[in-house]
């Protein structure tokens, strides 16, 4: 795996690839798990060449202790992607992202004002410009999100469409822990007693019951909720165990009897 | 030369030309002039293929009636692009254009905010998001604009550089008419007064004199000024002639003794 760290070193190496190979991007913030890997499989299998990007990207924060405190793995990352048969690994440093400042912005008006852009300000305009950047310095085929960030995937793809991106955004499903938890770099943040509640949460939010009693139940093991609603056949949650923010969707379908 | 106003025909097409030609791209509004043709010709010498975009984009015109009385010359645009031996002509559909009903949104939070960008709020708004559309779908190696429109050049350059996008983006002199004034598809709107008054206009903002004693000449003269000042090195005027708008600049070493 080639790691490149270098934004104009990447640009020539980019346009030095040959342009009868496809390629797959998976787009990070580090901090890998088997969620990530389940893309970059599916990267592999569909592309000759794949390329990850490990960016944490300041401007989707809208919370600057959820920033500082994003747990970092960075030798472990790699070792992941060099077992994964990565080909390259894209790791920018924030100067060379946001040359500009931050001052073009790529933003969207409707649906990026509820769920999570409704409790984190900003947050999709953060996500989508970052995307765009990394979707025009990859020039890839294909980029694979995860589930997980279903509202995240429903904008990028739309951004996608609205812009005319060649790139195809592919939608990959959820990859849970053994107890139902969504893998989520974040979890690393809880301590046993907060993964107990996490997994709680991840029960509880499945519930064939009312959002309201569910609400209620969540509060009674002193999970802070933040959002539990349902749009496009569709619940979405999102709350706080030892002020981590956790989040996960599905679909109704799946909801438990 | 080859017409296209569908855009799944479009994108078929773009993906099927050769990749080893280079392609050039100069975006319109139509309303050819020899402005336009310049920016065709240099394309037409610098790649094997040049492509015209004509789109008369609703989203930078901040006022209705500019938009609605926007002059159009279909007919001869399609003759003189013909005549420069022009490729590709994509002229799309304003629904194809913004299938997100103009959800997304590219935006700069700085210098969009002065000179045209105050006096015409959203204006750049509208120019950075039809221009993106316009690079991702047509994918040139360089896309011309010309001068005239510096502001507006110069933050497509600087968005092209904060988002990545290959296309190198390539400024243009302006093209005058032989009295001095800039070419633009506005003029054509004046009546032959205020096509007197619009030379009266561009020769007194060339005056080497304070700002402040041209606005009163240029007032004296019944042109009403929208903004007069200097940035970067460079002088730039806005005035309304019989309700219709016009611009210009030019460096300050071209202001005459």
């Amino acid at each position: 795996m080639k790691i490149v760290t270098d934004i104009s070193q990447w640009i020539k190496l980019r346009k030095s690839l040959p342009k009868d190979k496809s390629i797959g991007v998976v787009m990070t913030m580090g901090t890998l798990h088997k969620g990530h890997l389940s893309l970059v499989e599916k990267s592999k299998k569909e592309n000759d060449i794949t390329i990850v990007t490990i960016f944490l990207n300041p401007t989707q924060f809208n919370n600057q202790s959820d920033f500082i405190n994003y747990p970092k793995t960075w030798e472990e990352d790699i070792n992941l992607l060099e077992n994964a048969e990565v080909d390259f690994l894209l790791a920018p440093l924030k100067e060379d992202i946001y040359p500009d400042n931050y001052n073009y912005q790529l933003s969207e008006k409707s649906l990026s004002k509820i769920l999570c852009g409704k409790s984190r300000p900003g947050h999709f305009d953060g996500v989508l410009t970052i995307v765009m950047k990394l979707l025009q310095l990859t020039q890839a085929d294909k980029a694979y999100f995860g589930e997980k960030d279903f509202q995240q995937l429903y904008l990028i793809k739309e951004m996608a469409k609205a812009f005319f991106v060649p790139t195809e955004i592919i939608g990959c499903p959820i990859i849970r822990e053994s107890d139902g938890l969504a893998f989520s770099s974040r979890n690393l943040r809880l301590s046993k007693k907060g993964r107990e509640k996490a997994k709680i949460f991840a029960e509880l939010i499945k519930l064939n019951k009312p959002l309201k009693q569910i609400e209620k139940q969540l509060e009674q093991n002193y999970i802070k909720v933040d959002y539990l609603e349902e749009h496009f056949e569709r619940r979405f949650a999102a709350a706080f165990i030892e002020e981590v923010r956790l989040i996960d969707n599905f679909s109704l379908e799946e909801v438990e009897a």
